[in-house]
């Protein structure tokens, strides 16, 4: 499904128009095309841009190259690929903002682009198009105070978004906990794992990278609560079973959001002096999954989710690939502190302010989730079993490293011998998460191959 | 088999003694006793010690009772139970510095020490033994300096041991690199792991725990190898089928002990800048294993062997369960540094100078390895999946707290819930090995509960 959508991204078209009825001056300018037809089982989306001489036009469609013409209201356009083959041929009608219109584009559908790889000759396939205006972000990011009313229950890409923001924008907002409850113990939200919004960042298509800049994170209420029992995943059989736990444990915590500390509110004796130093975090953040994919909040996979990585608090930056338009971002489950693992099925259960900004890089897009904090960067696994996991994660991270520093798998393979830690992320929900990672005082050792 | 072991050490055994011929003065004292009968695959051992009054006997068999007497050189002993049950009695034959003897004894072969739990009565059953003195260690320890010229292919108890130290002594030693090569590139030993020794460790008994203090791990040679593709535990199978690996990538490294830094001997254009922080550790450290298994240089288990954690360090202290007398202690497989889990299947392979101690704590026995350094508590785990190793890893480490620290075990959860760290230790092996840790100055702030 993602290899579809990365491929129309590179994908070229031609465009052969009819005639029109009104003004298409303002042909020129940056557009988004949303592209359907019989051979595809949802929208794809390419950026379009168009500039108009007399009465021709030329610009670019994904990566590719466009040429068309104009008559009244009426657009032709034909693009074609690096090896100025014809891909597409296109007709379409402009009004205000849009321009609606049909033809045919190769790399839809079955065959995403693998006419290329395999040197066949480009299949155009029936289409239709809409281009709509790239929205321009404002002159100066704004301040958002966004006081979320909608919760997702589910990930998916039919959640109506709660805000729409722009990259850059300054985002103060909050997130219940984990049992849907807000900062004075109200319950907002569904149980599981709510996150809020979706956020429709603007901009942001499949294919692209949505980057989140975690700006603050802090519980914003006095209160949180931890579960005493290891999750089944975390320790043996025989260990549960011979293990005595007392069902009227209190696991509340008194958070001091000014010294970082958390004490138990009912300590026993032998908890009496446990000081738990905070490292708030959010257990889940997100972006829609892929195509028409729902999974509770429970869930974890490429899109994020359910990650609960320790690692995910202030200052850090995360990647997630972009399934849908607007990425539709969210984020909830906050936890105080958490160990690695969560095996107590919990972390310091609590709800969070939350400060962030977003980029989005265009025309790239991470496998899955990533992450960089000062020190770090940090690739997430998420599979149905640890090792496969892991396997993952470390596919991603040596996939990073090689893409980004040019080196040669032979290099990655050293590199990554000597440098790579892994940290067992998530192990009690129904996925599992492992992070490797690689410290950026060793990559700053690597030479780059000269650029071409 | 470990569990028959130690229920030696809690059983109780009644002796009673026919006549003998020499003088049996001198049996008073402390003494091993090694047990064999028609329901033991293998000997049990227990320590004994005796004091004459008079022709009248006392002392201690195991945890249990002694109560006897003396003849010439007979000895007659019974043994009993905590209850105050008798539950053996057997005759013996003093020379010099042994006592031959045979008898009935309970809790040995299939049924041991299950009585007690059941509340069902003592079943002692046919046996012999023999006494030997307990071995007393030198007044003030030694320095040893151990020239290696034993190695274990296999961590095996049928090994003969190259050294017999006591507890104490510091020794002074060497281990050859994974390839069975020492400090002047000389093969020495087979490939593949093979460990120095096994040093006989004189006072350990099945059913202790092995406390080694390494106190020194350096690389003895100026050059270490590493090897230059991920191993296919570590990745997807798809990267490693993509990855073009350059058979002639030369890992080779050049160690400078006196800087702590290794660089590469031939280095590509792109890590002609790459610097490696060394951290010497043990790939292998070793018991042998419980009853007659015997595995390769590539194996670990409980006993330890091929662990490769990369905190096994200077500095550190290791624990392993003793399953035969003298534990059958040994190492190898140094590595100047490596990534958690061994991904490229390979640290920076070298041959180590090793300077270390060791302690016998009586009685008391590690389920599996564990290491304790400046900072953490360590438990590892060992088994067939990265899963399982990690529930027996987080297994070993909640017993040890409630054991140590006397919490319940809702309050153990909590405390590992918030404080627990994971680490993928060995992935490319037979086993897999996960550690999991606490910090200490986490284990600080609880309060054991009053001594009774």
């Amino acid at each position: 499904m993602r290899m579809r959508w990365m491929a129309v991204s590179f994908v070229v078209a031609g465009i052969a128009i009819s005639s029109g009825v009104a003004n298409a001056a303002e042909v020129s300018g940056k557009w988004v095309a949303e592209i359907t037809g019989p051979t595809l089982l949802e929208p794809a989306y390419a950026r379009v841009s168009l500039e108009r001489a007399g009465d021709s036009l030329s610009g670019t469609w994904g990566t590719s190259t466009v040429k068309g013409s104009v008559k009244g209201s009426s657009v032709s356009l034909t693009v074609s690929d690096a090896e100025g083959r014809e891909v597409g041929a296109m007709t379409g009608k402009m009004a205000r903002d849009t321009v609606d219109g049909s033809g045919t584009l190769a790399g839809l559908g079955r065959r995403p682009g693998g006419f290329a790889a395999a040197n066949r000759p480009p299949m155009p396939v029936e289409m239709s198009f809409k281009l709509t205006r790239e929205l321009v972000p404002p002159a100066k990011p704004r301040e958002i105070n966004y006081e979320p009313t909608t919760f997702q229950s589910y990930y998916y890409a039919g959640n109506k978004p709660g805000i729409h923001i722009f990259p850059g924008d300054i985002v103060h907002t909050w997130a219940p906990d984990s049992a849907g409850t807000d900062k004075n113990l109200k319950r907002v939200a569904l149980g599981g794992n709510a996150n809020i919004g979706p956020i429709y960042v603007e901009g942001a298509l499949p294919g692209d990278t949505l980057m989140v800049h975690l700006i603050k994170i802090a519980p914003n209420r006095p209160t949180a609560r931890q579960g005493s029992r290891i999750q089944q995943f975390g320790v043996t059989p025989a260990y549960n079973l011979a293990a005595k736990y007392d069902p009227a444990f209190n696991g509340e915590y008194q958070l001091d959001n000014a010294t970082g500390i958390a004490v138990l509110s009912h300590p026993t004796e032998a908890l009496k002096n446990f000081k738990v130093t905070m490292k708030p975090m959010l257990g889940c953040i997100s972006v829609a999954p892929q195509g028409f994919e729902a999974f509770t909040g429970p869930h974890l996979g490429p899109y994020g989710g359910n990650l609960d990585y320790n690692g995910t608090v202030s200052g850090t930056t995360m990647f997630f690939p972009v399934f849908h338009p607007g990425a539709l971002f969210g984020f909830g489950d906050g936890h105080a502190a958490m160990a690695d693992g969560e095996v107590t099925q919990t972390g310091l259960e609590t709800s969070m302010a939350v400060d962030f900004s977003v980029e989005v890089i265009k025309g790239y897009q991470t496998q899955q989730v990533r992450e960089e904090d000062n020190d770090y960067i940090i690739s997430f696994g998420v599979a149905g079993s640890l090792q496969e996991a892991l396997k993952v994660s470390t596919a991603q991270l040596a996939t990073w490293i090689k893409h980004d520093y040019g080196l040669t798998d032979s290099e990655v393979a050293l590199f990554l011998g000597v440098e790579m830690k892994y940290e067992v992320t998530e192990l009690v929900d129904p996925e599992f998460n492992v992070v490797s990672k690689v410290p950026k005082s060793a990559l700053a050792m690597l030479i780059p191959p000269p650029k071409k």
